[in-house]
C-alpha cells in the first residue's frame, strides 16, 4: 500500500513537472485562417527553398496597421509555405527563366497569442501543420528560442507591406 | 463654310476612330483591395527583381475556387509588387543569407473584367499604378498581348494557392 501511494505521487508531481516545463503548442488550425487578410510575402532561398505569404486575422491585421506593441491576446498569424518552383508556363511567355510560384505546400505556421496560456513561450502559442497534422513536438522546440530574437517586434519576424 | 464644316467632320471622325482602336485601361484605383483575400505569391528574378502578392475581390475568389472560366464580369485582381530584398534582420536569426522580404513598392496592377467595356482587350481592363498614379498608356500596350497568351486560363496566369 505504501508503495502504490509513493508510485501515485511520483507520477503526479511527474506530471505537474512536465505540464510546466514543456512548452504549449497550437495542435489545432484555427479556423478560417485562408479567409484572412494579406500581411506579407517572404521567400526563403537555400534549403528552405520556400515562398510564402503571412495572413492574420483581424486583431492581428489591426495591429500590424496601428503598430501595436506587444500584439494583443486574440493575434492569429498564419504563414503558408510552398516550394519555391520555377514556372514554365511563365517563362515560356515571358521567353526567359524568371518566374517563381508556389509549387506544393510544405507546412503552415502559426503564432497564436495567449500571454496567459503561453507565457512560458513569450505569449506566444506556435504551431506547425504538415498536411494538415501537427508537426511533432521535438520538432517545435526551436521556434520560441529562434523568434526570442526579434524582442523588439513582440518575437514577430514579419513586417506588413503597404 | 464648307472649309469648317470638313474640319469638323474630320475631327469627330477621328476622336471616333481614336476611341475604337485605342484599348481602355483602368484608371481609378479599386476601392478596399488591400482587404482582398489573398490568392498567391509570385518571385520574379531577372531584371524585375520583385516579390508580390495577388489578391481577389470576393468575386474573384470565388471564381479561383470553384475554377470558374472564364472570370465572370465584376471579377478584380490585384497584383502588389514590390522590391525583392535581402532581410538583414532575419539572415542574422538565420545565420546565414537566405532571407527575401518586400521591399519598397514597385506598382499596383489591377485586371478588372468587364467583357463589354474592355471587349477589345479579352474583356479585361489593365492597370499599373506607380505612387498611386497610373502608367501612361505607352507603357501599357503590352498587358493585352502578353496576357492573351494565356487564353486556357482567361487570361490569367496566376493559379490560387490552396
Amino acid at each position: 500500500m505504501k508503495r502504490i501511494t509513493l508510485l501515485l505521487a511520483a507520477v503526479v508531481i511527474l506530471a505537474y513537472a512536465d505540464d510546466s516545463a514543456a512548452p504549449l503548442f497550437v495542435t489545432k488550425i484555427p479556423a478560417g485562417y485562408r479567409d484572412w487578410k494579406w500581411i506579407s510575402v517572404s521567400h526563403e532561398a537555400g534549403k528552405l527553398n520556400s515562398i510564402g505569404a503571412v495572413l492574420g486575422n483581424d486583431v492581428a491585421i489591426k495591429a500590424f496597421r496601428e503598430k501595436t506593441l506587444p500584439y494583443p491576446d486574440g493575434t492569429i498569424i498564419a504563414a503558408l509555405h510552398y516550394g519555391h518552383d520555377p514556372s514554365a508556363e511563365n517563362n515560356k511567355v515571358f521567353g526567359q527563366a524568371q518566374s517563381f510560384v508556389p509549387g506544393a505546400p510544405t507546412n503552415i505556421q502559426f503564432m497564436v497569442k495567449d500571454s496567459t496560456k503561453y507565457a512560458a513561450t513569450g505569449g506566444w502559442g506556435f504551431a506547425t501543420f504538415v498536411d494538415g497534422k501537427p508537426a511533432p513536438a521535438a520538432s517545435m522546440k526551436g521556434c520560441f528560442p529562434c523568434h526570442n530574437q526579434a524582442k523588439a517586434s513582440d518575437l514577430v519576424f514579419t513586417h506588413y507591406a503597404p
